[in-house]
């Protein structure tokens, strides 16, 4: 509960219609789509920058936690303000403020979700890379402080390759600037770079300007199942070895496909021990060349069918399969960890392994769906939090997995961020002094650790 | 002159064949391919991280300047010793520590040549996209402090977009390591795109993990001759603006073409206003019919001819022009300033104008080479500093063309960086509170100031 005193202060600052305190509006904005929850003290929906720094200023003063929000849809526990305070909600900052094609940028505010920036897009013929799950609703600034990915990225790169610039609030409440419109520039320290995955714990981005990228001509999508995830995973490390770079390569196992035909029935194979969903876009000749070698490849490693899809419907079809996997197996059960392990690819089919065996030694059905492309994995688990005993497997179970990954080489997280989630097993990829370099940044850039506070650093 | 003891200390740790302080070896490391000269106190030459480490310790407790340095090709002064000190010379740790195609990925250490990277690469079918002019010369670790671009950066990125991880050791001596093997890693901060670009400021850098890509399987090069250089420039944003994005799209005025046929006689159009070298890859038949659109606009903007290299020989000849052209304008007078501004495309042509307007106000002959297609101008001056007059005109029309850029929602440098350079203009393009975090980044991360004090920051 704030003193009255900050509590004026920051609705001057913001008027009483965009402050909320009242426990049932709290409530909206204790929690992520990870398992933690927390009440802040306030949430604010700032509308400027100037309101932003305001607030900031008003904060800093009487050392109250500042937690940013996009949409929420974070699913390591980033926006969950577990030292209470503030949360500074992004949602009314949503502004497009130029589209540029001749120069290849777009400039928007934090709140912008992604899906409108796309639709903003389309009609000049370009499209903003990084495209992840949670694409219709999350925020391009939540985007940009987890760094988010997406199935597309294997190809095109994820969110920090497209941050051209932005504008950050720091804990001084200053207003500072990095980066241009220019898609080559050094001048200066990369800072966008150090801000972009920084999930909100240095500063708080209020303008970002983005590289966006002409759409291709042709994109053309398969489905392709094998009856052993074996060959599945061998397929992926056979394609990437060979040179070719699809725009996407979604891997599934059977726990997964199953899962989403008992929930939406889209026609997936229910026998099929692995299913791959590759896409490849450009120059239609290059497509059809590029697609022949990839059908090619699967066969030599025992793809029983390949089926392309025929139409704009089907392949939007096959999409919705894949982006419906976090949703259907909410369904399952109570609580689901959607986990985030990347691995070098040619590590892939052993990975795979690995799971499987993690999954029956603590005997936990674990569904395996993967950026395979590019080694990301999400180990899905479906479980109820409320049954101790199972949930102390799943937990286990994580741990084992995270080990595994970090022992092939593997590293924490490709794309979901650190969070909550994620922070104890920081020292399985970096050592005691590297992880003390970011404690060093954080305190030097936020020396009253006001921004996100009880994060991984 | 280091005192006897410091002397003794560097000595023990390194032996007195890799340690230089005689004054005629000195000298060699005193400048690079900028105007400043500096003398170091001695140069050292590492070949292990834990040498460097030692190093850097006794630097520490003495209050030594450290500066890093590669191959010393360097436009912008970042490796001259100006607070005299060390200088580490990283020329001989230069091993390949692996080339991993599979996962697409490649360990260097810093003294790694780029081309013999690339001669690496070349038998497995992959490359290293950025391909700085001194690409036969400078080193990855130079490569990575400049963040170092290129002509074929257009389409492929520049160094940063291909460091996947690097080891670091900073000012207490102590190694750490950021980023991974993974081409997807966001755990914790994007330290590697830190340190990227940084100059020698923050820490040394001794082991790189970079993303290596797949060879093309075709490459098309053409020779785009304008009788105006408006239409020249014109071209480009055309180009851009619809949505091609070639490898590389370089363009030389008038000036540039002659002095490369004086010097070494090409068969370069001398009549020509502007010259583009235009440059795509990929599947073959994406190639043609890129090329062809290609063909389409300059002939829409005026190119009076088109001349597509019909061999490889034909094209390593036209890259040879370009390449040279730096060594050509050495040849003209006894100094050269090669600049670099960048522009968003579309102000290619207005900027091209001004720079020269700004030629004929302070009478100097500017030469324009510019990776055009990412708005990345390299204006050429070779003039003679002793005539101290004409060298004061030289430096006037310098700060008119970074102000003309600027004055476009352009930046300081594309890939030169800032070193010495750049430092007076950086006001042009950040303001006071921007540049403040940079000094306050730098103090948190080297407090004592030890490496290559005197730079931008």
């Amino acid at each position: 509960m704030l003193n009255a005193d900050v509590r004026t202060a920051l609705i001057d600052i913001i008027g009483k219609k965009r402050y909320l305190d009242r426990p049932e509006e709290l409530a909206c904005y204790a929690y992520d789509a990870f398992l933690e929850e927390s009440l802040p003290d306030a949430v604010l929906f700032p509308q400027t920058t100037a309101e932003v720094a305001a607030i900031v200023r008003v904060a800093a003063t009487h050392r109250l936690p500042v937690t940013a929000r996009g949409a929420g849809t974070s699913v390591c526990g980033a926006p969950v303000p577990v030292h209470h305070g503030l949360v500074l909600c992004f949602s009314k900052m949503n502004r497009i403020i130029e589209v540029n094609t001749a120069d290849r940028y777009a400039i928007v505010e934090p709140g912008v979700i992604n899906a409108d920036l796309q639709r903003a897009l389309a009609p000049h013929g370009f499209f903003y890379p990084p495209d992840p799950g949670s694409i219709n609703i999350s925020t391009i600034g939540g985007n940009v402080a987890l760094n988010a990915g997406g199935p597309r990225c294997l190809k095109y790169g994820v969110t920090v390759d497209y941050v051209l610039g932005m504008e950050v609030v720091l804990a001084s409440g200053k207003v500072v600037r990095f980066g241009s419109r220019n898609v080559k520039d050094v001048t200066g320290y990369k800072l966008s770079a150090l801000f972009c995955g920084s999930e909100g714990t240095l500063g708080l981005v209020t303008e970002i300007i983005l590289k966006v990228v002409p759409q291709p001509e042709a994109v053309r999508t398969v489905l392709v199942t094998f009856n052993d995830l074996d060959d599945t995973a061998r397929a992926v490390s056979s394609i990437i070895g060979s040179g070719i770079i699809p725009v996407a390569m979604e891997l599934m196992d059977k726990m997964t496909v199953n899962a989403i035909e008992d929930a939406v029935g889209l026609g997936l194979p229910r026998e099929a021990e692995g299913v791959l969903l590759i896409e490849v876009d450009g120059i239609s000749e290059a497509c059809e060349r590029e697609m022949r070698r990839i059908v090619e490849k699967v066969r030599e490693c025992g793809a029983v069918e390949v089926k392309e899809a025929a139409t704009a419907q089907e392949r939007d079809q096959l999409w919705a399969a894949r982006r419906q996997t976090y949703g259907v197996f909410a369904k399952i059960a109570p609580d689901i960890i959607s986990e985030d392990v990347t691995v070098p690819v040619s590590k892939v089919p052993e990975m795979i392994r690995r799971i499987r065996e993690i999954g029956k030694q603590y005997q936990v059905a674990i569904g395996v769906l993967a950026h395979a492309g590019d080694g990301n994995m999400h180990p899905l688990i479906a479980a109820d939090r409320s049954n101790k005993e199972e949930w102390a497997r799943v937990l286990e179970s994580f741990g084992a997995i995270f080990a595994a990954g970090a022992e092939l080489g593997g590293t924490l997280s490709g794309e979901h961020g650190i969070g909550l989630a994620k922070t104890p097993y920081l020292p399985l990829v970096m050592d005691q002094d590297s992880r003390d370099f970011l404690k060093l940044i954080k305190r030097a850039v936020d020396p009253d650790n006001i921004f996100n506070p009880g994060k991984f650093v």
